[in-house]
């Protein structure tokens, strides 16, 4: 959808660091991340939130998401994820395109699935970046 | 899984107050609930946490989901809902049965998606039962 930054960012218009991609989805590190591999699985077709969302592309999500998960538990030791979907203003939704978030959370990390709250540094999530690839 | 609570609610050796219930998943108000209507969806098959769910019965979890956020929005009037799952101990994973978390969210009320904060009345609760019936 036309002024969509998720949508642009599928179709490569706003660059992103992928994570996965198939035929339905794509997974990207969130900019804004939580904690450290903060990740976000959108499908390609638009919808606002998973109200609107059609199951299939739903389905496809969560598959994705578990994929994520496997890959960052035994590539990158993280045991620990929480996910989150959330639909609405009210919702704390701040993108109206449909977005599960990956959240690995680590010993003492002081959250409390507090979103918006202090962000990773730079340095941490460059960190992050040059420690992930792509699942193929 | 003997003694694992959420099988013997799926059991019904433990009551719960069912929302949905169909082959492969059990739905039903949270006890603890973080705000009205909190909500667990459930896989009838026993895993530990979306790392060792199966892709199958995390599709028919995020289905019913879908079906019951449907039904809070079209005979509650929800539309703020936080879908939640935690995997791991130190992701807040309290029930070592996978588990969704369908959160409505309300104006002003205070949440941060915070889990483990303070609870809704018990007399709100009551009101939320007596008002809500299972999905056909």
């Amino acid at each position: 959808m036309e002024n969509c930054l998720f949508c642009k960012i599928i179709k490569q218009e706003i660059p992103s660091f992928k994570v996965y991609e198939n035929k339905h989805v794509y997974a990207f590190l969130d900019i804004n991340a939580a904690t450290k591999y903060h990740t976000l699985v959108i499908p390609k077709n638009h919808s606002e939130n998973s109200f609107d969302a059609n199951e299939n592309d739903l389905s496809e999500v969560i598959k994705a998401v578990s994929k994520i998960m496997d890959h960052y538990k035994k590539n990158l030791g993280i045991h620990d994820i929480q996910i989150i979907n959330s639909n609405g203003e009210i919702a704390q939704q701040d993108i109206f395109h449909t977005h599960y978030h990956i959240v690995p959370r680590y010993a003492a990390d002081g959250k409390n699935i507090e979103r918006n709250q202090a962000r990773v540094p730079d340095e941490e999530l460059e960190q992050c970046r040059s420690n992930i690839w792509t699942i193929e």
